[in-house]
Order: structure tokens, then sequence, then C-alpha cells
């Protein structure tokens, strides 16, 4: 059983409806956050805004490691990753609460640099920590951390509302968390490639930023009708939105944006950069779709707030699946272009397999 | 460093009180649970409410195990625990959030069972399950619950507001759940006591429920002006009401209830039971204070539920101590009962000594 059939496993039937209708509850288990409806503020009216809750936890040696990672790193990231899910609803995130178990080989000033890593990452975002837990742990540092935002009503940006003919976007480069866990991974690399391209791989994996200015733009557009965070690889968040919205995904591989530096490191350590893209994760930039008549409109919107938005495919009609349309393995087999393209696995980081 | 040290020392100062009150934020870290501004509902008024927020992790080999609590019980008990913090401010849990680490030990299956006891819990409660993060775990099983509740704007019960002459209270029996660890801890004892007696001590320990009930007519009453939750024990408990409230605190020796079934099982096993009442923990009744002229008629009213309150003492002037006025110790001595008094340690269930 993979990880998405134990949670259904667990979760399924377990509540009657109306318990969660009388709990206010839109969107439980399934997307990137809940959708509750209610609002925070003094005075505000509770029916022009949803809440959005969401959690995630990072364990030592399965989601990092302290040699790869400072505790600041380590605290900054773990917040980032769930401000990216509330980013990956249009929502703005406003309160977050940290759970954390400390072995004994994590020491008070350890734990001290990742909240101090923690409360940088709320800082920039604005978010307010409201609470928390602390405890022992017998072996492995576990950080949970949950966050609450808001969204306006009815605006949330769901994985299931891909429509046949929408165009597939990313708002940044994917890969280069991958890559820079591999040169993290590997220090003899280090000295064949300059310090700003080392510093620029090695930051993307471990200071991610949420795309929260992004999402707001997208949710503001209005044009845009699926939204999903990239934590575990182009083709695992592209697969959700695919199984969600019913449609079959198409990712055009000549159009996936690269950088200078991904496609340098990946050519020294005889690595894939698409593999990095497809597979890698942890990048926390968004994938989604929109009405395709509004790309250039949005692009430009997006530029001129000094952000980025890339076409990388489009939306057919299907069944869950997701495609890769290329030219680089097309030519080994003398097919056309046009009709070449092979089905990916949905893949990506997997907590049980 | 104790646990409160640290966490002090992780969190003071880290953020601008202007972020804090941009975000709606009444109360952050350091009561039961965190309060903001805002209401859930559909069409409700976010300035007749507040949001509570609390989280609570239980780590394997620290907070249970698998040979004293089945995994339906450690899953309904994670929940119970977060529910009792809502309970402690006087509000109604809603929403919760289900974060577990698994470690290769437990079976799907088992998992299975952890998440059928947080259901059940929930279910008890019309509390909805809205969302969850599943990761594996290289040694011990965490579970972190996050709870969202609401209550009436200004109406929750923090620790800090008892006052002088108030009355101290408690909503059941103390130390039962440290008997029923002591009693699963000790089998052997098992057959020289009565099956239900047996039974009753370990369900203390093994399901404990949330004092909701009790919560909101406290609540309601208008005449409760501290309240905490007894997962520490009533030493600890009494010591944060007192510290938080500047005040001494009085546990009068006599006056605490003690059931039948913990004075049976304390004298078999040679314990004590002053000592499971007062450090033992996790029994998950409140502890407050109340203005002592409406102690008859609120006593009433929780009788004709079927419920109880109990008068254990009351609040003096003082700096955050805890005191106990006894009998039983006084004979020893030959002192005066009217003076005599010892002071007690603020220890309970500490994370780090």
């Amino acid at each position: 059983m993979d990880e998405f059939s134990r949670i259904s496993y667990w979760t399924s039937n377990q509540q009657d409806e109306k318990l969660l209708k009388r709990n206010a509850v839109k969107v439980a288990i399934g997307d990137d956050a809940a959708i509750v409806a209610g609002a925070v503020s003094e005075d505000g009216s509770s029916k022009d805004f949803e809440l959005l809750y969401t959690v995630d936890t990072m364990v030592e040696d399965i989601h990092f490691t302290s040699t790869t990672m400072t505790y600041a790193q380590i605290g900054y990231k773990a917040l980032a990753s769930n401000l990216s899910d509330i980013a990956a609803m249009g929502g703005v995130p406003l309160h977050a609460l940290i759970a954390i178990s400390v072995p004994g080989h994590v020491s008070a000033q350890q734990a001290k640099q990742l909240y101090d890593g923690i409360y940088e990452c709320a800082n920039t975002f604005g978010v307010a920590i409201v609470g928390g837990d602390t405890t022992s742990s017998p072996h492995n540092l576990v950080v949970t951390i949950t966050v609450v935002g808001q969204v306006e009503a009815g605006t949330a940006i769901l994985r299931s509302g891909a429509k046949f003919r929408d165009m597939l976007v990313i708002t940044g480069v994917a890969g280069k968390s991958a890559a820079g866990l591999h040169l993290l991974m590997h220090p003899e690399l280090e000295q064949e490639i300059s310090p700003e391209l080392s510093a620029q791989l090695k930051r993307a994996h471990q200071l991610p930023k949420p795309h929260l200015a992004q999402a707001r733009l997208l949710r503001e557009s209005g044009v845009c009708h699926s939204l999903n965070d990239v934590s575990d690889g182009l083709a695992s968040e592209a697969g959700e939105i695919a199984l969600a919205s019913k449609v079959d995904v198409i990712i055009e591989e000549t159009k996936l944006p690269i950088s200078d530096s991904l496609s340098r490191y990946a050519a020294l350590s005889h690595c894939s950069a698409l593999d990095w893209m497809l597979y890698g994760g942890e990048d926390y930039i968004l994938i989604g779709t929109i009405a395709s008549q509004h790309y250039k409109e949005l692009k430009r919107s997006f530029q001129q707030l000094g952000m980025q938005l890339y076409e990388i495919g489009y939306v057919e009609a299907g069944t869950g699946e997701v495609w890769l349309e290329g030219s680089s393995w097309q030519s080994q087999h003398g097919q056309s272009p046009k009709t070449q393209r092979k089905r990916i696995e949905r893949k990506g980081y997997n907590h049980f397999t």
C-alpha cells in the first residue's frame, strides 16, 4: 500500500457528512489545505472569508539530516513548506503552531537555532507563531508545524479544477533543490564549480521560498483553475492535478525552463536535469493550469512584479495520467515529434516506498 | 534549563507586537491554547467569537508504550488531551489535524486502529478531522494533533485570572490515571483486585474523557476566574495558575476527593494516593478558581447534569507558590492544624527533567 492508499484506508467513511457540515467544513482531507467557512479578524464577517488549515511533519534522517542542513535552515524550511501549502490554495498564511520533539543529541542552543530559523521565515512572511508543544524524543528530531490561513470565500484554488484545453504553468525553475541536495552529498564536486553556483544550488535546497505572492496573483487573476505546490517533483504534482481533475496533463519537455546553474551542474555531475525536475521535489514553486488565452497578460503581470510564469504544457481529456511530450528521446527512435509522448510515473517522494 | 525556561529562551522577543496585532492574535504562547479574533461559521460575525488553537505531541516510549496502551487507545487519548486544552479555555473544539510519523514496527492495521481511536474520540465530541500529514519514522511512533476551537469573544478562561479569596475547585477525582498506569505496569497485582476496580483504573489511564461539558458550564456561569486542565498533576497545574495570576494557591488535603477505587488500590500497592493526585497527571479533569459565594449554586448546576464539582482549596495574596494545608502529616509534628502547611513543588511531568 502506498501513502495515498494508506491515508484513504485510515480515514475513509469515518465521519458523518452532517458533522462536517455542522462544523462549516468545505474541503477536508485531500488537497493542500483544508477549507473551513470562517474568518480571522476583529470585526469582519465570516461569510466573506474561508479559513485554510495545513500541517506538515519533518523527521530527522527522513526529510533532512543535520549534515546537509543547519538547525536554522531546518526550522526555516519546515515552516516554508507549510506556507507553500497555503500558497497552493491561493491563500494568505496568518498563524502557525510549532510542535517539536527533541532528542538528547540536540543541544538547547541548536534547538534555539531551529526556532530562530522558524521565526526568520515567520517574520519574512508576516506569520504569527501562536503556540506549540515541546517534548523529548528518544532518537530523532521531529518538527510538526500547523499553519492557519485565510482566503476570500469561494476563491481557493483546488487541485480538482483543471479544465480541458487549460495551459499548464509553473512559477519558477524546478529541480534546483534536488541539484543542491546532490551537491551537499557530494562535497568533492564543490571545487569544480564557482562559489556563486554552489551557493545558489545549496540555497535552493536549504532555504526555499514559498511562492505566496505568485499564488495571490494567480488567485486574483480569476483564470487559474487548479494549483499545487511542488514539494514532490513536477511529475507527482501534475499527477495529483490530473487525478483530482479527471483529465490528462501533458508536460512539454522542450518548454521546461532550465537555469544555467542547473544545466551546468547536471553536466558536471553526470546527472539528468530532467529527472531532477520531474522527480526531485522540494522546490516549493507552484504548478497549475490556467485558461490559455490569458497567459500573455498574466505573464506580463508576473514580470511587472519581478516574478516568473512559464508555460510548460497543456490539459487534455483523460483519466488522470501525466505524459511527457519531448524531443531529446524522439530522435532515438526516429518517430514523428508530433505524436511522440511517453507516460510518466506519478512517482515522487513517497514516504512508504 | 527546564521545559518552561527553554520555551521562553526559544520564543521570547522573536516577533513584533504589531505583527501579532495585525493577525488578530489576542493570546499567543503561554496558556492552554492561543486566542485569535475570528469565527468559524458560514454567516457569523467574527467580532462575536474568538478562535482557539492548540497542539499536543505524544511520542512512543515517552508518553506511551504499546504494552500499556492499544493503538486505538493511543489515538483516542492523543485527541482527548488536545480537546482538554480547549476545555481549559472554556471553548468548544471544532476541527483537528492529525500528523503521524510511523516506524516500521507499526503495521498498516495498527495504524488503522490508531486512526479508529482518533475518530472514535472525534465523533464522540463532534470534532471534524480536516487534514493531516503522514510520514515514516526511523524509530518511534509520533502523533501530533492540532485542534481549532471557538469561544464567545472575551469569555475564554485564562490561567491568569485567579483572584484573592477565590475558591479552588476541580471537576473530578485526580490520581486515577496514575493509579491505572501503576496497575498496567504491575500486572501481578491484578489478581488481588476485582475486575471492576481493575477496569475502572485502567480506563482512567487509557481512555480519559476531556471535561468539555464541565468547561462550558464554568464559562457560562461567569464566575470562573481561572482554569487549567490536569495533564501534569494538581501541583503543577495549580502552580501554573498561581504563577500566571501572581497569587498563592492553597490545596486543602482533607478536601481532596478520593474514590474508593483509588484508596483501595493505593493501600494494596503500598503507594501514596496523595502523590498520585498531586503529581500523577493525565486525568484531564479541570482545576480552576471561582468566586466562592457562587460555589453552592454552581455545584447544584453541575449535579443536575450528572457532573461533579469539588472545593479543594483557596487563593491567597502571594507570589506564585502552591501550599498544601493538611492534617495527616500535622499530627506527626504535634503542631496546630490551623497554621500547618507546606510548600509543594511545581513538579509534574516535565519532559526535560
